[in-house]
């Protein structure tokens, strides 16, 4: 068990700075991951959709046995954390509730706010998660659609249309006194500086995947499941769709080549694989 | 064969410009669009991929006995148009090649710029259907991944972002001395003020999906099946997912209130209903 690998899937390729976060904090594990490039993005799509594509997605990786599953997708976790802890034969974590834990634990009862997609932001699971730790807290959340596709063309913090959006999405937040601020995205890393600037040094920011990472740490060794220390952990990628674009938008997301990449075929992953969610 | 509907499909929403021109066209034609919510967008995914979806799409339409299918998707009609008219058993009539006949026509000899997604402008469908008509016409394929998230946001031609966005995407096609530029892309009619003020007066603007309908028309009338005038037309959607959200942003590309929507379930439309295209 304790050589298992760990599970991550995402909708697409955000879901590299989860894993990075992962290979950072426990560089002896070995990770298989998914991308589900092929029907990307989650974030714009209904929750029975989500559910439904998240829930191939894992099953998809249960065939590598893994010790432990991570939704590194915002939406995915937000909308589908039930169904997949319900569902799947091994632990699921997913990055909401971490994200929620470290947002509560910086704010001293200041407002926290929250970004990410229209799904998370519509889906309320953050500011529930935070509310279940901290009923009184004041919680903000915002859809931010633009920031992913900014990211994905290779904008930098610096360009001016990345500056126009953050503010335009965080003027209000700040305006509204926020302590914290959680990136609930997986792409929203990449733009930290310019969240940043725009917020002000007050302003704290928790990063979903990086908290994630540490909450695997801790499943993982209360089921003394993690591999010993000294060993170099392997990262194989699989896709279901264009690996050549995921190779190079994600060599961003993760700092440095991604060497493993496989497409992986619709019939070995899609629809009719599981038992439909119910509407 | 007259009173049949023309069938359109998209990956999405943005197709509704073209059901759109089409209604101002050919009011008495009754239309059954479907528009693949649940995988959107096509333009970052690559040829084979969006070859299956657009097939899948296309005959999930044909339930419904069309006397003809458009292909509204500028990237599905760029990457997947020779698929489609060989697999389908009615004429199918993509976006390309009326959009490229329009703006050889307009150009009178000079630079044509085309800007689109990802998927339209690395296929260079646009440029090879323009060098077809006009082998000595300039041309310049441009990606505007922003423009489509702006759309569908519902930012408008004044916001601050969507300038910005279209002076970073059409200056240097200015500078190089465009007649002729086309909207690859069904939702850049929503932004052609924008792009009009950007590139100024000197510059003609070609929407390929005006122009389709006008090729759908003269491909009607030469087979005698256009619906006798008189009659109003009928337009009918379907979706892959989140219907809501389809009628509420939808509503902004055909310029009034959507009243049919109907959801399609996976197993009526996705992967295993068609032979797999070869890669």
């Amino acid at each position: 068990m304790k050589h298992n690998s760990i599970g991550v899937f995402d909708s697409g390729l955000g879901g590299l700075s989860v894993a990075g976060a992962l290979r950072e904090l426990l560089p002896a594990e070995d990770i298989v991951y998914f991308g589900d490039t092929a029907r990307v993005p989650y974030g714009i799509k209904s929750r029975r959709t989500v559910a439904q594509f998240a829930l191939e997605d894992a099953r998809f990786l249960l065939r590598f046995d893994p010790k432990l599953i991570v939704a590194a997708c915002n939406t995915a976790s937000a909308v589908a954390l039930d169904v997949l802890a319900a569902r799947l034969p091994v632990p699921v974590v997913g990055v909401v509730e971490p994200g929620a834990r470290a947002a509560v634990a910086l704010a001293a009862g200041r407002p926290i706010a929250v970004i990410g997609t229209e799904a998370t932001s519509a889906s309320n699971a953050y500011p529930a998660a935070i509310n279940r730790l901290a009923p009184a807290a004041e919680v903000f959340a915002q859809a931010c659609p633009l920031l992913v596709p900014l990211v994905e063309e290779g904008r930098a913090c610096d360009d001016p249309i990345v500056r126009l959006a953050v503010a335009s999405y965080l003027e209000p937040l700040r305006a509204a006194g926020i302590g914290v601020i959680v990136l609930g995205c997986t792409h929203y890393p990449l733009l930290r500086a310019a969240i940043a600037e725009s917020l002000g040094p007050d302003v704290r920011i928790v990063e979903s995947g990086r908290e994630t990472a540490a909450a695997v740490r801790t499943a993982l060794a209360a089921d003394d499941a993690l591999c010993p220390a000294g060993r170099t952990g392997r990262l194989r990628c699989f896709v279901s769709d264009n690996p050549a674009r995921f190779r190079r938008i994600g060599s961003r997301f993760i700092g440095h080549e991604i060497e493993h990449v496989e497409l992986v075929e619709p019939e070995d992953y899609a629809v009719t694989a599981v038992e439909p969610v119910p509407p």
